[in-house]
């Protein structure tokens, strides 16, 4: 390790968060600002014995540090393993190699298997500043790399993470590719095929743009914060887990992708298909079956687009070794009645439970996929697939898997609604003809899902149903009032959610 | 303005600089964080009764800042115009709807006049984040934007600066497209053609990617500093300047723009055109003449290219008024001697003041340019344009004009070199058969250009000159040792900078 010219300085922990971005805080007037030529944002290396991080400069002229000390944020703290009062060593950064490949897929180049390599090791090791990841992450979005590249990018971020190893020869998975909300037929399905004796091992992710991701749902259910070991250990007594991928590591590029995808509310086709396969051959996965809802205010709108992801998902999955099976699925209406982390947990444990109740799309996509899977096991009787599912769904078997694998999980806790309610009534009579997806979604944000788990929307409209003026089309939840009149005023300022004829 | 469910807080000055981006510091145990559900990265509103801004929130977890205070960053204070103890509310921001066009711009959809005036106000409002404005940048850059979209992009940097009014109906400037170290003609051709009675009042940009920029150059030797108001005192007293358009605000959205793409080292040719035609037209130009050097390790690589670009800036300038003339140069090799702010400043001397050692090609440039004005302006004979400059640059008018502009900029000062130097010296006997201009300027940049203007390189080596072993190839400059040492380094971990054969 080159460490010529470089500055020691003891650091101060200043307790400021900055999320994944390391910063580093000199005084202007020091001498290490002043010899080196550094001004706000330069980026810098820090260093102590053992470690070496990348950092960008924030330049203090107060006196909350001292001369002779450089401020940490808390992500940097930890990555450089350091507290306070430790000696660090500031240093020149050289330019870093992989950003001259971002700035060719910026200009319009494809790239390769030893450049997204060489990118994605950057971005995990936090070489690459906040606005590096948006650039590279904005050049991938879109339709903006080819298949070659989706695969490159997906081996990329494969080798950059944790890989999990099974004992069985067949590992089944499930993904949604998401924006119809409310979808959450995850925990039923993955209830369903570990009652059947499958092993599925499901790591699901946080919300990126809408209101409730699997993660956040199960979140509300059970402990979803599993390492690597405790992810066997439960899939080995269940046959299935639901945890959070975040926590596993398995994608740690994805991970740190998704925080600025989230941010900027882009969401790449590549970045996607890498995103969601990197994770499953990084569980382990040997067969998937990929739920892509289309419909207008869905993510995927139409069937042409639809083809075209799974065409992808097929192409790439090969080239890593997944078997895929895409099921194309109606989007054009929210599923079930809850949106937001509560809510779609409530929906999960009525079907679950065979409550008379319980929503009756939801159910049956949880055994379209179940079947799906059954099927590519080829453990059943070739077109009794669908029977099975549904057996072991109605007689309680899932919902007992459920409950066993949240108990192995870390136990089993029951979801509470938000205190704050609001009810949104028909003001005319009429028949519901559509519903804006996206504008439910955000209405559902904006009253605090997902960060607030309990707030989200109770739907009670769909499609084809007859409505009185009067009549409740959906109630809006939320922990706060400010939120909730955030909500409103939204939907206030909307002509349509709801169209009635 | 709509200020419900807002907090109140009391500013703390933290004193922290963070460069263009309105950072806020709350503590995570806060009322505003806990009730309103903010967190790491979560963008806010904050407003006192005149001013409102869009802010990043950094959260807090020390005792930098106590329970109801907010620190402010450098820039944030400023935009906001607040001091410590002032009282400040912060609140929930909505969705900036400027954004989905910038998606829409990533996904490869064209954008129109109303798109880009929307994006640019909000820009330039401080409403969008670093990451947000380097995802614009990234979604703009190689040849993203159709000439429509270039003259868009360009209409909206115009309308929100500050316009130039002049007396005289024709108002001449000149650009140069960059990328050729050391080529700075601007000094000498603005001194040429206002020694030759018209009017050229010149804004200059500082160094985006290379090692100085001609407003880098000038500030060695006098202000560049200059309000439109001091602009135009010295114009009327002198016919022209040289100052520095950042100072201005000729085109706010640019320089904001500028910053993202330096960091990032991205350099988009629609976002170059806009950049520079919204800054001769806020100048008040009316004919301008763009120098386009065109060399294999140019900004330009090939004539194809150079073809493209004089399309583009002909076109986007007639779509805003503008007559433009391009001129194709040679960008095989450095112009003059020097590579950064102090050498480059020295070339430009000895060529006004007609030293015997003064490099013939600046000098050539310098006349060929001005010429092309001279004819752009229809004030000579047809034909003795090239003659008339030469006459003013050779028996001192332009010398004379160029002291008494820096006169009238504030005071002429001599350029001093930097104290230490490092000679490199041919290894072998041979013929300069290729320089690369890129390596070179990567050089003097380590050395420490532009950022200390009296660092960089003399080029002593032009092509096609026969050189001995130990000749001296170049010098190094800097003022410390450690960048000298990190220029070496570099220079050592180079198989060719100048080839000999």
């Amino acid at each position: 390790m080159h460490i010529d010219h470089r500055h020691k300085l003891v650091v101060k922990d200043l307790g400021i968060d900055t999320y994944n971005e390391n910063i580093i805080f000199l005084r202007a007037d020091s001498h290490v600002c002043i010899s080196e030529g550094f001004t706000a944002l330069t980026r810098v290396i820090v260093q102590n014995k053992s470690n070496r991080m990348i950092a960008t400069l924030n330049v203090v002229t107060s006196n909350i540090i001292r001369n002779g000390e450089a401020g940490l944020s808390f992500e940097a703290m930890k990555r450089l393993d350091v507290k306070e009062g430790d000696s660090i060593f500031v240093s020149h950064l050289r330019p870093i190699d992989s950003l001259s490949k971002v700035r060719a897929k910026i200009y319009g180049k494809d790239l390769d298997d030893a450049a997204y390599h060489e990118i994605i090791v950057d971005v995990v090791a936090g070489h690459y500043s906040a606005i590096e990841i948006a650039a590279f992450v904005s050049a991938c979005a879109g339709d903006n790399l080819t298949v070659n590249e989706m695969t490159s990018l997906t081996k990329a971020m494969i080798s950059t993470g944790n890989i999990m190893k099974w004992p069985n020869q067949m590992i089944l998975d499930k993904h949604c590719v998401g924006g119809l909300p409310g979808n959450r037929t995850t925990p039923i399905v993955v209830s369903i095929v570990a009652a059947a004796g499958l092993t599925i091992p499901k790591t699901s992710s946080k919300a990126i743009t809408s209101p409730a991701g699997t993660a956040d749902t199960m979140e509300t259910m059970t402990t979803i914060n599993l390492s690597v070991e405790q992810i066997q250990v439960v899939v080995e007594k269940e046959g299935g887990c639901i945890a959070w991928g975040g926590a596993v590591k398995l994608s740690p590029a994805d991970d740190l992708l998704i925080t600025i995808e989230k941010a900027l509310e882009i969401d790449g086709e590549g970045q996607m298909i890498a995103s969601v396969l990197s994770k499953k051959a990084a569980a382990g996965s040997t067969h998937v079956v990929i739920d892509i809802p289309v419909g207008p205010t869905a993510k995927v709108r139409s069937q042409e687009e639809a083809m075209k992801l799974q065409y992808y998902f097929t192409a790439v999955g090969k080239a890593i070794g997944i078997h895929t099976e895409i099921i194309i699925t109606d989007g054009t209406q929210p599923v079930g009645k809850g949106i937001g982390p509560v809510l779609e947990a409530l929906d999960v444990l009525s079907v679950l439970q065979n409550e008379s109740e319980a929503p009756l799309d939801l159910k049956e996509r949880a055994i379209t996929l179940a079947a799906a899977l059954l099927k590519l096991s080829g453990q059943y009787p070739p077109g009794k697939e669908t029977e099975v599912a549904r057996t072991l769904l109605e007689n309680g078997s899932a919902y007992k898997k459920f409950v066993s694998i949240c108990e192995a999980q870390g136990g089993f806790k029951t979801p509470e609604l938000a205190k704050h309610k609001f009810d949104v009534l028909a003001n005319k009579k009429g028949v519901v003809h559509s519903i804006d997806n996206r504008k439910l979604a955000r209405i559902a944000k904006l009253a605090g899902a997902p960060k607030v788990p309990s707030a989200g929307v109770l739907y009670n409209a769909p499609l084809g149903k007859k409505i009185d003026k009067g009549d409740l089309l959906f109630s809006i939840y939320s922990e706060s009032t400010g939120e909730l009149e955030y909500a409103k005023e939204y939907l206030n300022s909307l002509t349509t959610v709801i169209e009635l004829i």
